[in-house]
């Protein structure tokens, strides 16, 4: 599969979004993180996990994006279609790139849109934002959710990379056999499993997640423990694997050994529970219509929790499927059905798959679990 | 080696923390982001790896730190050391912990420190942080630098964490022969690479750079492309793998099929310079003297960019060694020694050794590559 996005997708994600800027009035969007920069620019590397040095994007009202970054990044900047790249010798504990960001902004001219809402972060030092600020001498404003907004809804070639990162993981998920069985470590299984999704061809596993024990696990975040899986519990794995830059996101359940009848119980309940999912997430419902018709197989009511999230260049990235959220689902958006259920005191068991909404209804993207849970 | 670290860790670091917010004028710590809250409470998953909810964590003047998080995270929270722990129903669009966090920092008290200076990053929506402050009616303000200044200088058992990475990767790197060889993809081997780090024992590969050509690479930061190695090409593996929360950074060049004289002479220089840097990085030595001690070997002057930086719980922390850091060197502080050489047009080479500073002078974290380059 290529990697890469043909010079048209960038074109026609900053024409879309110069659009909705001219309708905000917005001069300029100042863009900071890794996703929201990759999005506009084609910007791939791993090395935004130093955080030592800030990078800018700014998208203009109307031109191409403008790169204000370190002069590390300049060489693989130049291989992307960004044309406008000005580099200050980063780190530089002096002027840490403001007073070429704030020249940049001035010369594009505000009100200067900045992503301040839900799930946004503003990856810079307060104290160099608020230099910038005052030197540039421009109003900063929110960015009405524009970058998020565009980001939600997928193009078919990016659809095709989370297909693609969930094949690698459901190959990864067919082999958890040769790597889980009673006696070993936890912490061995989420090692291997690492392993495994990578020989199937992920290009790093962001995200690894599980839990293990009788009957269920405690919650679905907590590292793995060196304690021996034991014949009874169920084995949870959960990960995000990315191929060039698009998560997968779900998980499985497994019985050690022999599963016990509450948990296979269960795990029929959330198969049901995630073909509702399924059948809701059409065009023109709603996120919590989609959270709804999975509450009411799981009994879950309204502490259910999340039960499902947006996917894409991030392993959860803009709507929930929460009782609050109104999003509308569009042709376009991919988002994982995330169903639990409580099968004893402080145990829970949960699924999770991914899907892309089209117009007819929605799309595994996953090879679905179904009802019997699989014994290892 | 045992996972964690002795209640005693935490309330050092704590105490330090304090003493220092006492001297400042500060009431609290506002801290928002994984490795600073981890610092503070021994809070350790990957589930940061998801954008959709903010954390927080308030360090008082006096008392223990109390943790206002997603109710996701309270079973995690509740086995660190961490008693006074508030939740709320994450993501609420209404308000996602706004409130929560707001009371709580006016039942502790301000001025609310928080950190705002070089690397820093508000792990929060921006529209959020102006309701807390406004909702609070506390005086906000940096955080002098008191977090990112107590991580600079790691304990005995923080060293043995990192020196656990290293070993590791040591003996991930003395098996890339059975990965790399002439022929091969260079994402091929960035795949493997990744597995056999895990096979050593890594919790995860968060890191993962290099590059591959003739006499050197064109820079360290770029993705691995599908081309394959040829002989003579220099491959150059760059890797952050960590373990219980620690990272290890450091990198090892190869020959693929033979050395060129010019390759070889470089990689010799290189190891001169590491062992300069090395001689140089003493208790009192300021972050520029280890530069210089390395620029004059490679004969970098000025424009040579970073030439290491600090480690820890993150790949790249604190200091930087460049010519304008005068950051003073301590017992405990742990670092990377990461010269640079050019070997042709748009090509360089770069070496990477991990060593932590002593009273008597630096000790190795790496086993040194040494002079001779090696052939896969």
């Amino acid at each position: 599969m290529r990697r890469g996005f043909a010079r048209a997708e960038y074109e026609a994600r900053l024409s879309l979004a110069q659009a909705r800027m001219d309708a905000a009035g917005l001069g300029a969007l100042l863009l900071t993180t890794e996703p929201e920069i990759r999005y506009f620019s084609g910007f791939l590397t791993r090395f935004w996990e130093s955080p030592s040095r800030p990078w800018f994007l700014i998208v203009p009202l109307s031109g191409k994006p403008i790169a204000v970054i370190p002069s590390i990044g300049a060489a693989l900047m130049a291989q992307t279609w960004i044309e406008d790249i000005r580099v200050w010798p980063a780190p530089d504990p002096a002027d840490d790139g403001v007073s070429l960001l704030a020249a940049t902004l001035r010369e594009v001219g505000g009100p200067v849109g900045v992503p301040s809402g839900a799930e946004s972060v503003l990856r810079m030092p307060l104290a160099s934002y608020e230099a910038v600020k005052s030197a540039s001498g421009l109003l900063f404003t929110h960015d009405h959710g524009i970058t998020a907004g565009l980001r939600a809804v997928k193009s078919e070639a990016e659809i095709a990379k989370i297909a693609h990162a969930c094949a690698i993981a459901n190959r990864a998920f067919d082999r958890v056999t040769e790597i889980a069985r009673e006696g070993r470590a936890l912490s061995a299984v989420f090692r291997d499993f690492q392993r495994l999704l990578l020989e199937e061809g992920a290009d790093l596993v962001a995200y690894i997640a599980g839990g293990a024990g009788p009957d269920g696990y405690g919650d679905v975040i907590s590292p793995a423990s060196d304690a021996p899986l034991v014949r009874g519990d169920v084995l949870m794995l959960d990960t995000g694997a990315v191929w060039d830059g698009y998560f997968c996101d779900f998980d499985r359940n497994f019985a050690v050994g022999a599963a016990s009848g509450n948990a296979g119980l269960a795990h029929a309940q959330l198969a049901e529970a995630v073909q509702a999912g399924l059948e809701a997430a059409r065009p023109g419902a709603l996120a919590c219509d989609v959270y709804a018709a999975m509450a009411a197989i799981t009994g879950a009511g309204e502490g259910a929790g999340r039960l499902g999230h947006g996917l894409g260049m991030q392993l959860t990235e803009g709507l929930s499927l929460i009782p609050q959220d109104r999003t509308q689902l569009a042709a376009g958006m991919v988002i994982t059905l995330e169903p639990g259920v409580t099968t004893g005191p402080g145990t829970i068991m949960v699924a999770e798959e991914d899907i892309v909404i089209r117009e007819g209804g929605a799309q595994r993207l996953t090879r679905f679990a179904g009802a019997a849970l699989p014994v290892v």
